[in-house]
């Protein structure tokens, strides 16, 4: 598969996602109509809607029907967008801009940003359990359970707590293994589980899939630091990335450059042997990994 | 019921919530542990624990097991201190005190309280959707979905949403109702109704409890506002409460004190007769509705 098709299916799953998404945050008539206004602007954000398509794309495996696997995947969006809105915080990490566009507490104000994060977080988890979701509610509970795992406290937000006091304390690969791994790997691994949730699926292709997210999900950590070092040094002038800035320990400042673009195409290598029980079917996983450590942006 | 034997069921429950809670916010050996100590900090600040009653005391009308609606209890009250967390906010009420006690922010910072409400959202339906809350997926999908609902966009959240701005323009008596029944009546309804949805009771008994609450609901809230006016009436020198401060709109405002007084007590009159299907079994949520408008704090 090449990267024409990966990013054509991206694009239509893309596009798929935010039409389930429409109904679902739709503006009320209310005075509360700000509170959506601000869930719609960081949502229909744009985005590569990686998630997303990982959870269609291992739904596909199993040849699970997409209007569930979409439901999954509107679910798993939320999440990622209210981790965005409060990550970006003054009180967080005081993000001014993503995409070009002024974020949430910017273009409305912090209120209505932390209202905007924890109702995107409240109706991922109905979104989930509801009985559009899947016809069969073990199936629902599962994922309601797997997605809070990997959002809460022993997942993303645990993984940001770390973040966050991690500049006052150097810490070790295997601490910024572990961090990632909680941040940012957690949900990628809820995502291409849900496909073998949706499918009541067996334990060997959960575990095959669990082996393939924590392999990409590390790999599109060290591309994404990579490309914070890689992007700067290209401007004269902006000799060091901004993770090194604010004073953040990250696997390159560890590892060194070198180092870390041979774990990263270690990882994608291994990522893909993950998928061998899946042969032919996989061909969009297989894609993904090798898109993750040569992206460009 | 006399209102000791109300105080001594209500602190018994409190003690019980307060026992399977503690295991589930165990404090991890991670560096994400500043993170539980801020969930501790918020759930173990003591209260009423009003919300985890009123789900144990609807169960017992259907003789639902204990270690049921001590679950959803757990969960609710997950939720509730949450909210208040986040409330506590500068960027929202900005209050340094609650209870006697620094507010998380004031004890931890203003990043660590926003994790920390994050945390106890998602835990919340962690903890509902585990087949420990209840054997039938069904119910626990169910209640997944209503406190979702309850708590989120078209609830809690927007209700706090309408608070926040409502203070630029003034809110008439329906749109006060509408604000308060979305802020705190919202969850204050689906710890009643979670009785019955742990039964599988009938539309009737879910008929009967949402009319409890709703009323209970604005009840309490009513008996709220003429506490903030007259407990600062009694101190010389502050003549105005700290709503009318905020220049937050509020029924006592539009309804003056004599008619939320008379407002009160109809409402409690109206909660207690949709007990009547109920019978003697509903003593203790008698007692909630007298409790309601008769107490001090």
């Amino acid at each position: 598969m090449d990267t024409l098709a990966l990013k054509d299916a991206m694009a239509s799953t893309a596009e798929a996602l935010e039409r389930v998404l429409n109904p679902i945050l739709a503006v009320p008539d209310g005075q509360e109509a700000r509170l959506y206004e601000a869930m719609r602007h960081s949502v229909y954000a744009g985005g590569k809607r990686l998630r997303p398509f990982l959870v269609c794309a291992s739904a596909d495996l199993f040849g699970v029907e997409r209007q569930y696997s979409l439901r999954v995947a509107a679910a798993l969006e939320c999440v990622h967008c209210y981790s965005l809105i409060h990550d970006d915080l003054p009180a967080m990490d005081d993000d001014d801009m993503r995409r070009g566009k002024p974020t949430v507490h910017k273009a409305f104000d912090d209120a209505t940003a932390i209202l905007a994060g924890d109702a995107l977080l409240t109706i991922a988890f109905e979104i989930l359990a509801n009985e559009i979701t899947h016809p069969d509610p073990r199936v629902r509970c599962k994922l309601v359970e797997k997605l809070a795992k990997a959002s809460g406290g022993q997942g993303m937000v645990g993984g940001q707590m770390i973040d966050l006091t991690a500049s006052d304390h150097m810490l070790d690969e295997r601490a910024i293994f572990r961090l990632q791994n909680m941040k940012t790997g957690a949900l990628i691994s809820f995502a291409t589980e849900a496909g073998a949730v949706l499918a009541s699926a067996s334990k060997e292709a959960h575990a095959s899939l669990q082996g393939y997210a924590r392999d990409i999900g590390l790999a599109f950590q060290i591309a994404d630091d990579l490309l914070d070092v890689e992007g700067n040094a290209d401007e004269i002038g902006k000799a060091v990335g901004k993770d090194e800035d604010a004073g953040k320990a990250t696997l390159i400042g560890i590892m060194g450059v070198e180092r870390a673009r041979q774990q990263a195409q270690l990882l994608a290598d291994q990522a893909i042997e993950h998928l061998a029980p899946f042969d032919d079917k996989a061909s969009l996983l297989r894609a993904v990994a090798h898109f993750a450590i040569n992206r460009r942006t």
